[in-house]
């Protein structure tokens, strides 16, 4: 007995949905409105769509539960109506992006892309390099990312300090950071883009970190302010590995491509091969959860999670 | 009461050898041979060395243990006379080589070095890319740097499968070899230099590695037929890491450099800080086990290890 209808935008992942039981799932491969969306009570959004469609949402008047298939929700944050539950695929991509941060800070301290450059010009210049054994990390965010970045770093002989903005066992208060800062030479930054965070990183914050000391940023650019890194990199006292930036996409003529120490990656930290599999896997656990009345997870609750 | 001499070539190291008890540490700081040398019953010759010196060996004729630094021992073996224990200093590097060669897999598989390419340009190319998680992983060579390895693919997802000489828990003999490359994804070479696994990785070997493939050589140049690599990287089928080559240093115009997926960096995966550090503390131990009349650790055998 179908009693609930998903609107699912992604044509692929509404096949790999078609599994749900008591759900009618509507979607369309061009992309346009299916004919019953009116029923929708579940609307899931195509993977890094961008900004909402409003016709989209107007369309759905039954609607109680947006699943998105991404980690962050920044866009959609405020555009959502009372009484629909907005929810994000955290756990899907956590993983993939772990290894982007850690392999990212790896390539950093050994100074990979140096060597890539050097190999352009055949030039062997062997030489001692810095490593991420016995370093004090500090990940910023506590989230599913934060925690598979650290179960990663522990194994290569990291030391671990994590915080986020609620105090719990093992993750210390986001206003503990100011003291923190001096004593980690890496700062990887893993948080979803809230009032609290756009910005984070200004020029005190980075005035804090030691000499040396690596930024690695895996969460949004806007976290960072920019000009505050260029000014820190640019003097050679810090070094960075970014997979956002802001703006993104990065201009071919912005100043941060040349930015001594800064390793750039173009916002692949969640695009490895499964990542849709993954959030059609979260999607569907959620809707199954929705079909039987139980708890949903990962809602983002107003004040932006 | 002094019982023992020991002349160690290296005078930082001779420094962090002094807290031995029971010995008497001969050194120089210019390199040159130490007076009182022929009482030297123990040799530690410099770090990276390379081959040994006749006129050095010929003035201890009391020499019973030559302790290396390195992990490597592939220079000495043969050029120790009879009576002469050859060790290494096995365990004080394999942390910060498989940190190399993890960072080098994921910088492979994400595309990190052409990144690096685009970022020269100032060109933001967002798009999917490959990970070490759920990766069939197959280490040559189950030492303390294989071992260490492993730890740390577990730790992203990789599912690892060890390979070395002597069968044992855990460890599949290297004549299974042939088998098991077809359905694995990523070779890591980790083994020892001998008569064995000189041109192990040959046009053979390379055939058996599926389509896309990542060989890492975190071993030594020699393991792997140059020529052969530059075929199959050539064509595009395979992918390396290559931190070790053959010859080494790379001439300017060797065609490696430039090899379609190649990344290589200039043996730089001991050369991490504290390796000097670690390595006295390797020899410090041994030196008070040949004092004590304990049994030596990390022999070099006849056969080559």
């Amino acid at each position: 007995m179908v009693t609930i209808t998903a609107y699912v935008a992604d044509s692929a992942v509404a096949q790999m949905l078609s599994g749900a039981t008591d759900v009618e799932i509507l979607t369309t491969v061009d992309g346009s409105i299916p004919e019953g969306v009116e029923r929708a009570q579940i609307y899931v959004p195509k993977f890094l769509a961008g900004a909402p469609k409003t016709d989209v949402l107007a369309a759905m008047p039954q609607l109680e539960l947006i699943q998105l298939l991404t980690a962050g929700a920044e866009v959609w944050i405020g555009q959502v109506s009372a009484g629909v539950t907005l929810c994000t695929a955290r756990g899907a991509h956590g993983a993939a992006t772990a290894e982007w941060a850690v392999g990212a800070l790896i390539s950093v301290l050994q100074e990979f892309p140096q060597f890539t450059r050097n190999q352009l010009v055949g030039r062997w210049d062997q030489h001692s390099v810095d490593r991420v054994e016995g370093k004090a990390v500090l990940v910023v965010g506590a989230g599913d990312l934060g925690r598979q970045t650290k179960k990663r770093l522990l194994a290569f002989g990291a030391e671990v300090t994590m915080v986020a903005r609620t105090e719990r066992e093992g993750v210390q208060p986001i206003s503990n950071i100011s003291a923190l800062l001096p004593d980690h030479q890496v700062v990887m930054l893993m948080v979803p883009v809230t009032a609290e965070t756009v910005g984070l990183v200004d020029a005190a914050f980075l005035a804090l970190m030691p000499d040396g000391a690596v930024l690695v940023n895996a969460a949004r650019g806007v976290v960072v302010d920019t000009e505050a890194l260029l000014a820190a990199t640019k003097s050679g006292r810090l070094l960075a590995a970014l997979d956002v930036t802001d703006p993104e996409p990065l201009p071919a003529d912005h100043p941060l491509w040349t930015a001594p120490g800064v390793f750039i990656t173009p916002h692949i930290g969640g695009s490895a091969p499964g990542a849709h599999q993954r959030a059609a896997r979260v999607a569907l656990a959620q809707i199954e959860k929705f079909v039987q009345g139980e708890q949903l997870l990962n809602v983002v609750s107003d004040q932006g999670y």
